[in-house]
């Protein structure tokens, strides 16, 4: 390694870096909490400042405004709601991009769309700017424990100089491929979710109307060729009667939404995804976008 | 317990006991030799002679017949093909019901109609025999390790006399309930793998199609929420391009109509289980009814 790289990849210490943190949710606010804890100074900016209070207590500051942030930090890190939200604080007038400095690198951790990861990146290039798309899963308590997986899309070297920074809200961190490819593989991620959320709950449905004990049958299958990490850790809780969301309908529906735009642009058809999303849209219309994604089961309750 | 029923339990002890075995398929051959292993005389019958060959140089026993070896039998074990074989097998003339013995006990560990499992249960009755259901899941593999999980329904007493020649076959081993329950629970299990075979085929066709590296979103992604064992243990083999049945493609839609004709019977409807049975039947009439039933993928490549 010269010298030059040297330096460029220690740029990121924390002692010579201030790190910009926009959207602070349940994720949001326990990853830039870990950043906080290495020792970076962190700036946050997020649309309610109510939400940013318990951290701003623990000694992180508050920007007024995205371009106010971007001013300041040398890394920026977001994580937001939706696409629209994702290209406004990057594109938007007031958004990073038109008032962050060359060199400053842009981390995008919002599930979004792939093609708008590219858009952000050649957007970033253009300004002298680097970008990374970087979506995780885990959920808050892959947050909580910085123990996420998170996918990455974009260069190698801007990936080598983050690494540090994502290794301390992450375990399985990956670079996928250039810009884009840590949203398609999110994609893939939810894509398996989806099918296999239809599968759980067909099979506790069919479990209950043949009179079996669903608990039972649990312990005869979650082991073998039907076990999943959603018959595991989902399927007891439906069992239960328990839709607090770990992740929400509303935000499956948004990345199901993503996901089959991106299969129509690749000419793919996804036919599982599909149902997955009309059964889901069903219940969204039916009052269930605030709960955790394992009431789709609900969805036969209600047409009993 | 009273001596009137240690005795009964103790029955099938391998120097008093003849057990008949019917259908040596890969699975029921292993299953068999555990049987003559433990010192249980064991008689075999077979459609084709010729499979039962290897066994019968061990040591076990040729029937000509169902009928032949029903007479000789205080414990009968079968593993066919399809409900039709279970029916000739159990309630044919040359039938084991009409030539087993009183006090016989019958375990039918073909994935089988839950129906036909209790009309089986209620003839063996009538004739004061007793009949077990007890389908398999762990494949091949899990046959030949003694690790199946065996499914039972049917009475609870009887399920006690034959738990230690079942332990002989598997590791997970529960009684699900009354006669059926066995099949149901199988039934819960397939639901769960059919609609969850779609999730991981169509991520890997995204992933492929948006230019990923499936091995390596693999490591994105197989131990969060979307893991799951066909993931884990089918999605390389896909990448490999390797489609050598684990577990048949014929057999797979065998198993998908009995439970959409039950879920019918029970007026749920299942509208994944509905969308697999449909796309394993284009992936059949293209050919490939004797592939694994991770080939699904291939419909993809096909409709390229």
């Amino acid at each position: 390694m010269n010298d030059w790289k040297r330096k460029w990849i220690m740029m990121f210490s924390p002692e010579q870096t201030t790190i910009g943190f926009v959207g602070v949710g349940v994720m949001g606010a326990s990853m830039a909490t870990h950043l906080h804890h290495a020792g970076y100074e962190v700036h946050l900016y997020t649309r309610t400042k109510a939400k940013a209070k318990p951290l701003l207590e623990k000694g992180m500051h508050w920007a007024d405004s995205p371009s106010e942030l971007a001013k300041q930090c040398q890394c920026i890190v977001t994580i937001v709601g939706y696409p629209r939200d994702v290209e406004e604080i990057y594109l938007g007038e007031n958004g990073l991009l038109h008032h962050a400095s060359p060199g400053c690198v842009l981390i995008d951790m919002t599930t979004s769309s792939p093609l708008l990861a590219k858009r952000i990146y050649k957007a970033a290039a253009e300004r002298g700017m680097h970008a990374l798309d970087a979506p995780v899963s885990g959920g808050d308590v892959g947050a909580r424990n910085a123990a996420l997986s998170i996918m990455v899309g974009g260069d190698a070297e801007v990936f080598q100089r983050a690494e540090p920074i994502l290794r301390l809200m992450g375990s399985n961190i990956i670079r996928q491929g250039e810009a884009g490819a840590g949203q398609h593989t999110k994609m893939v991620n939810q894509i398996a979710i989806a099918s296999n959320m239809i599968g759980v709950c067909e099979a506790l449905v069919y479990a209950k109307s043949a009179g079996l004990d669903p608990a039972s049958v649990l312990n005869s299958i979650e082991t073998g060729a039907a076990g999943s990490w959603s018959l595991q850790h989902l399927a007891p809780r439906i069992i239960a009667g328990r839709f607090e969301p770990g992740f929400f309908v509303k935000h499956f529906i948004k990345d199901m939404g993503i996901a089959l735009q991106s299969a129509e642009d690749m000419a793919i058809r996804l036919p599982g995804l599909e149902l997955a999303r009309k059964l889901y849209g069903e219940l969204a219309d039916a009052g269930f976008e605030d709960e955790g994604t394992h009431a789709l089961y609900k969805l036969w309750e209600m047409n009993k």
